[in-house]
């Protein structure tokens, strides 16, 4: 018993995040000791809201606070486009580019036969519920750009593509302040297959 | 608005600690959306806690939920040698190595000019106090290796030495599994003039 108890608990409860190690616990544990009291307690309070007042969206899948969530009620969105993506963070990194106005489908997943991960598994049924309402034209395929995610974006635009309704993918190629010289095979070809007259 | 407000406020928490970014703390705030209910509770119950339940030690410094600490308060530790360090995360070092059976005093900090702190600022004076009774007939300066650290403890050892009581340094040299010609030149020169014979 090296640590007083109450450090030695909170060293554990930093251990079981992502990516902290041992030092660092120890490292956040000394600094949680120096810091406001009510600093602390907000950051208390926080950890428990989270996890207490956030569910799924019932329509699009996505965080929320209120269900359905403030995109899926927002009036100003265009309902005809759907963007569909793995994951909560990718609705938060489309939505800090401030340039898309559809709605979104979030999967929690891909589809992964290596990991026994079907269709049923991840948010497609419910997908295929909301493509039932005459309003939608497009389904923007946003999963990631790796095998599961390529598959994912190959078997619901086969599923969809019968009923009428256009889908497109991201592109892919190099990014932006990329250097080419660093680029590797697959993305080169990728920017090679995609180039676009200027 | 990008995120739903409990999210956005437990990230800012993230952010608070040192070397989280916005990235990670945006990782680790949807790390706990997926963690158990109970995790996070506990997690904001230390939290709590940790700010609550400790104090430093009224005789070492040293951080404790009971003062005097168990170290203080320990019969079985030989009460003649203390230990001085800077920091709480010292004494946790030091105990680790398990070899070391004496007291502590914790400094919280070292002389700087620099940053305008003194001798009056950090834990001096409660340790001249300790040297009243007859019981310690040894100091050791354990504090860190760069200027601030040895300017204090050259100070603790000049105003040790007249009462009578042996002052030692920690020794400095080549970490053990330290490659030679990875070693800075100071580190060399140190090891150099300590070397012992075998």
């Amino acid at each position: 018993m090296f640590y007083p108890e109450p450090i030695s608990k909170l060293i554990d409860s930093f251990m079981k995040l992502p990516g902290i190690g041992p030092k660092t616990a120890q490292r956040l544990a000394f600094h949680v000791l120096d810091m406001k009291e009510d600093d602390v307690v907000l950051f208390a309070k926080s950890l428990v809201d989270v996890k207490r007042e956030l569910t799924y969206c019932e329509t699009c899948g996505h965080i929320t606070d209120v269900s359905p969530c403030h995109i899926c009620q927002d009036k100003q969105r265009d309902r005809s486009v759907i963007c569909v993506v793995q994951d909560s963070k990718d609705v938060i990194a489309m939505e800090k580019m401030r340039e898309y106005k559809g709605l979104y489908h979030v999967l929690h997943g891909a589809i992964s036969p290596m990991e026994g991960i079907g269709p049923e598994d991840i948010n497609i049924p419910s997908l295929l519920e909301r493509l039932k309402s005459d309003e939608v034209n497009e389904i923007i395929l946003a999963t990631n750009a790796n095998i599961e995610g390529e598959s994912t974006a190959m078997y619901i635009s086969r599923l969809v593509k019968p009923i009428g309704i256009k889908t497109t993918r991201l592109a892919h190629g190099l990014p932006v302040g990329g250097d080419l010289e660093y680029a590797d095979e697959v993305t080169l070809s990728k920017a090679i297959t995609g180039r676009t007259e200027i």
